[in-house]
């Protein structure tokens, strides 16, 4: 932007585009969206920003995010905390949430094993995982692993199941296959090999 | 979002959701993406919100947005007066800027006038352009109409340009055109007549 924009304007231009997939264009409209809104809607906008960073945490047993010590769904006694669904994020979480039909716990990692980009399992929440399982108030019989079907999910799903099994906890895996509604004309060669693989009887 | 987020994550979502252009999955995931980002950008980001409400207004003389009573170009001693190029938001002063060819200067309407949302002379910047005609510093001798080549752009420049007739001051309207760099087999046949009908003498 020229001189002939304000300062505010370039400043508040500048922080939309650090947003991913925000580009400075984008970031411009945005800007000048703000710019003419009600003052009650910038307000509003800047408080969120403080309020989700000075008031939200990681639950201290699954790792999500949380306003509280515990989450939502740790804290539900109605939840069956004998089966943990380790999720990359706690967008994941929403997803499966979002299914209405999975009472079970989650477990966040907040992250993939990725050692290109210098990932270790120290760097993800494994170690909390770990002191989960070996400490449970309800003993824990499975362990569902709900990480993407990407090169550092399946790394990262084989990694925390090598640990698990000296712990004689059952490790499953969400299932690989043709997603509901799609046709098998778009489907790719390795998921339609994986859809034969985990074939079901009916 | 189910309830096992945590509510201020839910409240920014909204916030970002208001934006032109950004859904609610979107939305989701910029809100994520500032709860695991460094506490200093929420905060800076923050501050822009509520800086470009308090301390950006409209320059007097143009209605560009400004932190002065008074906009850099407007006060810009280099630039010609006599020429005031009328657009129709303070985005488009940006474009003309990035030429770095135009040395007049400008005067923003915040609009078009469009009948069918009830937009009308009254609720655009006009009677502003017509009390700088009357009453200037430098006597201004061209007035370029930049509004979009839409129908109500094409409304808002005729409307104007009526008005200014009678003060005797030349009125003219941006080219309309082939892009430069552009293929003449993409060019709609409304833009290709108005090529021929603009054309120019070599």
């Amino acid at each position: 932007m020229s001189n002939s924009t304000a300062l505010p304007l370039v400043i508040l231009t500048e922080n939309f585009a650090k947003l991913p997939g925000i580009g400075m264009k984008t970031a411009e409209r945005l800007a000048y969206y703000v710019m003419q809104s009600p003052k009650e809607y910038a307000e509003s906008f800047a408080a969120a920003l403080i309020d989700v960073k000075n008031s939200v945490t990681e639950c201290k047993i699954c790792c999500n995010f949380s306003e509280s010590e515990i989450c939502g769904v740790c804290k539900n006694p109605k939840r069956e905390a004998s089966t943990i669904c380790v999720v990359t994020t706690p967008k994941d979480i929403e997803s499966f949430e979002r299914t209405n039909e999975y009472h079970g716990v989650y477990h966040v990692l907040h992250g993939l094993l990725s050692p290109m980009d210098n990932i270790r399992p120290d760097d993800i929440r494994i170690k909390e995982l770990l002191i989960r399982l070996q400490t449970p108030e309800t003993p824990v019989k499975e362990v569902i692993m709900a990480t993407n079907p990407t090169v550092e999910g399946e790394a990262t799903a084989m990694y925390i199941a090598r640990l698990l099994k000296p712990l004689g906890i059952k490790v499953t895996r969400i299932a690989l296959g043709i997603p509901v509604g799609s046709s098998l004309e778009y489907a790719d060669s390795v998921t339609l090999w994986r859809a034969i693989q985990n074939r079901n009887e009916l």
